[in-house]
């Protein structure tokens, strides 16, 4: 197989977290796939740009500088510097770009901007930016198509835990009726930790210490997070034609731990639960709210930063998958295991 | 797409349940995946067997005459009559034989000399059979390699539950370090039901009598069905050298009502929870067992008749499948995304 030619766009948390299972995973995916890679560009907001299609650039290197809180383009990386990410993009000769700058809910730029134009110059892309998947899914997917490329966007929702990949290639044949899930690791920690006894002000205090959220913490507890997210799944697995705009949310900030405790006391879990069910005209609807689960419910089971979803299908009682919903190696991985799906890469059975 | 001929040998509930998804979804697949099959032959030890290589068979009538309680060799459809199922999977010109007889975890047959002839035909093959997977992994995947056919088990373990596919197609890249689960559905519904104040007899009694489990139970209450499920989820997850007879096997019989009085008073669950691990020396070592888990753990609340596994791999932190573990829709469905993943069928996106 020939070495796939890939460009970073955004490296913080998430891109690095990809750059190391890369790194990490070189040997063995040569070894098992017989695939490899050559990062010919990386460029971030923050830590600069450089470029080096010939040679391709020492990726351990590239790490290693941001772990040292170094720039990229201070000259120890061999390559041409200073290219903006979209003329990064552009002029790159790479096979597929690696999508993963902040997501923004607003007008999904700068990411939905960079997907274009990659998607426009002939690449494929992976990415985990829910902003352009939420708010422009349609668009997207129609640009790939015309352009005979791929997108994906695993780690968008649930991080590394399969949910896109799990509905096509294990799934088929499936018609998916209905989704219900736990979609952030923020709020189901909160939650968690209120039901053990803790305050809601306390915890949140201690989830911003942590780095689970934001100074600005609406978008995980007033669940604009979660709203995307079902957003993204209704869209991608049920074929749905949902706006993020008009998805029902309603956040965690109004629970009480008075609320928990009664629900504790009649065996039940107050859990923010992100829906999307077809209803009889055909129309798919979703939503993201705080929820009394019973104790039998296995969603009232997921706890901290997991997250879940339940698939709902026609043909055999529901499926669900629990995992990490967050964090640079598990969202990084799940930009990984897009690079290697757009390649079509398969375990070899050895035997 | 050019049609597909499939052939069935083994017809009972899983042979049926396969049989039905494809019935009802017959349009839907061939809108979706420009996908359309004919079921040449079917070949069945109890209600006979029926050919028809030009025409195909009707479908849709062989179910009713099961559903009446007919044989399939009794005249109603159209077909050449009385070949047995070896000779009907080495005459017949399918593509592909849905392999359904009956679980033998002595010597595999008469599934492993099915799917034996099958290969060697040049056949691909789907079978939810447990016995031949579990006793001559090595062999079959060795014969389908060199023989350029496929050959896929998804229900074998956990019915349509994925893992096998989820392995394959959304864990890709990752090495598996661990597996551990609940793979009997007979044996978590006794414990849960237990666990509900009834007694080990009385519920025994009652799975029987729900069909559950066999007159004779011992395939599941001590531990050869889960054994058998963890030798093949270790053999094809992880790459392993497994023997069925070496797995580590103790089932639920001496189980007390009292032992899980007590776990619960401590907020424990006893649950029958299959292990394979990679030890030190590289040698992985499976091992089926009863097993205390605390309340934290995600498989503690696995009730009723569910199966789950937790997959811990290197890349990320672990992710469960939890979804149903047995029943003709079930292992039916698992039957029919094996054929289409044989044929590596896609949903489309269709915008």
């Amino acid at each position: 197989m020939k070495e796939v030619r890939i460009t970073f766009v955004g490296f913080g948390t998430v891109g690095q977290g990809c750059a190391k299972h890369l790194v990490r995973s070189k040997r063995y995916l040569k070894k098992e796939f017989g695939f490899n890679y050559k990062v010919v560009a990386i460029s971030d907001i923050v830590k600069g740009s450089v470029r080096n299609e010939k040679q391709g650039l020492d990726l351990p290197k590239a790490l290693d500088l941001c772990a040292r809180g170094k720039k990229l383009d201070d000259g120890e990386l061999k390559g041409e510097i200073g290219l903006s990410p979209i003329d990064t993009i552009k002029t790159s000769k790479a096979d597929m770009v690696v999508e993963a700058t902040w997501t923004n809910l607003k007008d999904g730029e700068p990411g939905l901007t960079h997907i274009v134009t990659a998607l426009k110059s002939g690449k494929d892309v992976a990415t985990s930016n829910k902003g352009p998947i939420a708010l422009a899914y349609k668009k997207l997917v129609n640009l790939a198509k015309s352009k005979g490329r791929q997108l994906r966007f695993e780690s968008t929702v649930m991080s590394g835990t399969p949910v896109f990949s799990l509905r096509e290639f294990c799934l088929r044949g499936a018609q998916i009726i209905g989704i219900r899930g736990i979609l952030n690791g923020t709020t189901n920690y909160i939650l968690t930790e209120m039901a053990a006894g803790k305050s809601y002000t306390e915890t949140l205090k201690k989830t911003q210490e942590l780095g689970y959220a934001e100074a600005e913490p609406s978008g995980d507890v007033e669940a604009f997070d979660p709203a995307a997210k079902i957003t993204i799944l209704a869209n991608a697995l049920m074929d749905a034609e949902v706006d993020f705009a008009d998805v029902e949310r309603e956040g965690i900030t109004r629970i009480s731990s008075d609320d928990i405790t009664k629900a504790a006391q009649n065996s039940k879990r107050i859990k923010l639960i992100a829906t999307a069910t077809r209803g009889e005209d055909g129309c798919v609807k979703a939503s993201v709210k705080p929820t009394l689960l019973p104790d039998s419910d296995m969603l009232a089971h997921v706890n901290g930063v997991m997250n879940a979803l339940q698939i709902m299908m026609n043909v055999q009682p529901d499926v669900t998958v629990i995992g990490p919903g967050a964090g640079g190696d598990s969202a990084g991985y799940g930009l990984m295991s897009d690079i290697l799906a757009i390649h079509n890469l398969k375990v070899k059975r050895r035997r």
